[in-house]
C-alpha cells in the first residue's frame, strides 16, 4: 500500500490533477469514481488507484472486483487518496486513462451526422453535460475550438458521467474553416441565436445537422454565426434573455432526436 | 466609503454569505452582479453595496445609476468588497433583498398550473437552472421539500439569472401531502421515472400539470412516485442511464410549453 506523499506515482497524479498541460503531454486524463472506472474501456486504462476503504467496498462488487483484477491497481492510504482526488468527497477510486483519438474526417463519415459545434464554452459542467445529454440524444460527435474549456478538465469528465468514453469529439484550431467543411459535406449548420427567425422545432433536422452553441455570456461570434445555414431561436416566456448553454443544447439535440425517430 | 472589515454592515453581509440560518432569520437573501441588481424588485431591496470600481462603471449605465439613486447604496473599498462577495470574480455590486412570500394556495389558483415538484435536489446550480428555464418555459411555480438545497443559496440565486424574482416557489414539509392536494385540485402529476411506460412527448400536458423530479443520484422516493398519475421516461440512446436533473426538467417543461402553444 502506498502511504507516502513522496511516492513518485502519487506526486505525478497530483500534478496531473492540477495541470492541464501535463495531462496533455502525457496523453492521459483522470477519471474518478466507481462509475467512471467501470465504464472506462479496459484497453485505455493505464493506472488505477484505490483507497483502502474503497478496496473493501470493491470486494463486494463482483463486476468492479473482476475488472480490478484484470487492470491491476494500487492501494493508497485513505488520507493520501484525498490529496490525489479532485473531489471533496472522493469515492476512493481514480484511474489514469489514455486519451482517445478522433478525427474530423471520422466525424464526417457518420451516416447522418448530428454534431454539436461549441465555440468558447467556458463552464466545464456545461461541456460535460452536453456530452452526456448528447449521447442520450444520439449525437454522432462534438466539435470544439481551442478556447472552449478543456474536455479533460476533471469537472468536465465528471459531468459526462461516462459519456466521454463514447461520444467522439475533436478540438479544432479554426471553427470557421471547420464549419465550411461541414457545409461542403452537406451538413446543415444552425446557429442558436436571439435574432433567429424560426423556432427550433420548426426546422428539420432529419439530414446531416450541426448545432452551433456559443459562449455562456456572449453567445456565438459574428464570424461563426455568419456561416450558419439557418438561425433558430428557443422561445422564452417572461423576462428570460437566454437559457443555460447545456439546457439550450439539450432542447436542440432532443428535438433532432424526436424528428429522426418520427422519420420527419 | 466603507473601508474597515469591522464595519457592522460588512460583518453582517459576510455572515449572511456563510450562514443560511442567519439569512433565513433575517428574511433576506443576497444577490450579486449588475443583472441581479437591475432585475430586483425595487420595493424588496433593503441594502446595496457597490465597490469603488463598480461605482465608476455604474455611472456610465443610466438605468443602473438611476436605480442606485433611488434605492441608495454604500460604496465599499475594492478588497473589502471581495470579502463580502461569494464569487471569485465579483462584479462589485451586491444587494440584500427581502424574501418573497408565496403560498401553495396561490400556486394552485393559477389558471392551468404548470408546476415543478422537486424532491431532495442537492445541486444549487440545478435548482437555479430549473427556475431560469422554468420562467422561459412559462411554468407557474416550483414546489420543493425542505431537503432540497436552499433556494436562497448564493449559487442557486446566481444560476437563476434573475428568474428567482419572478417564478413563484414554495418549500413544503411533506411533499406527499402536497402532491395529494395537487391531485385533488385537478392537477395531473407525472413522475420522471426510468421505468416509465410512455415517452415524455406521448403524454398530454394541456391541463393543470405537475412534473416531479427527484434527487440527482437516487431519483424520486418510492413514496412520492407512488402518488403520480403517470410515469414518463425520457428516451436515451447509448449507455446513458439518466440525464442531469436540470436537463430532464428542461425537456419536460419545454414539451409542456410546446403542447400548450399548439393547443394540444
Amino acid at each position: 500500500m502506498i502511504t507516502s506523499r513522496a511516492n513518485p506515482k502519487v506526486k505525478q497524479v497530483i500534478q496531473w490533477q492540477a495541470k492541464a498541460k501535463e495531462r496533455k503531454s502525457a496523453g492521459i486524463f483522470l477519471a474518478e469514481g466507481f462509475k467512471m472506472y467501470q465504464e472506462a474501456p479496459e484497453e485505455d486504462i493505464r493506472e488505477v488507484y484505490v483507497s483502502e476503504g474503497a478496496a473493501e467496498k470493491a470486494k463486494r462488487q463482483p463486476a468492479i472486483w473482476e475488472k480490478l483484477s484484470r487492470t491491476g491497481y494500487e492501494t493508497v492510504a485513505e488520507d493520501l487518496f484525498s490529496r490525489m482526488s479532485d473531489t471533496q468527497a472522493p469515492q476512493g477510486i481514480l484511474c489514469v486513462v489514455s486519451r482517445p483519438e478522433y478525427s474530423l474526417d471520422q466525424l464526417l463519415r457518420a451516416e447522418k451526422p448530428l454534431l454539436m459545434v461549441l465555440e468558447n464554452l467556458q463552464d466545464p459542467g456545461n461541456l460535460g453535460t452536453i456530452i452526456r445529454t448528447g449521447e442520450g440524444a444520439g449525437i454522432t460527435g462534438v466539435i470544439m475550438n481551442r478556447d472552449t474549456v478543456d474536455v479533460y478538465n476533471p469537472k468536465t469528465i465528471r459531468a459526462t458521467m461516462g459519456s466521454v468514453y463514447r461520444v467522439p469529439f475533436v478540438c479544432e484550431d479554426d471553427l470557421q474553416e471547420t464549419v465550411k467543411r461541414l457545409r461542403v459535406s452537406g451538413i446543415r449548420t444552425y446557429a442558436a441565436h436571439l435574432g433567429g427567425d424560426k423556432n427550433y422545432d420548426e426546422l428539420s433536422y432529419g439530414g446531416g445537422t450541426a448545432f452551433m452553441i456559443g459562449n455562456e455570456g456572449n453567445g456565438l461570434s459574428e464570424g461563426l454565426s455568419a456561416l450558419a445555414d439557418g438561425y433558430l431561436r428557443i422561445p422564452m416566456e417572461g423576462q428570460v434573455e437566454s437559457l443555460n448553454a447545456s439546457v439550450a443544447a439539450a432542447l436542440l439535440m432532443y428535438e433532432a432526436r424526436r424528428q429522426r425517430k418520427q422519420g420527419v
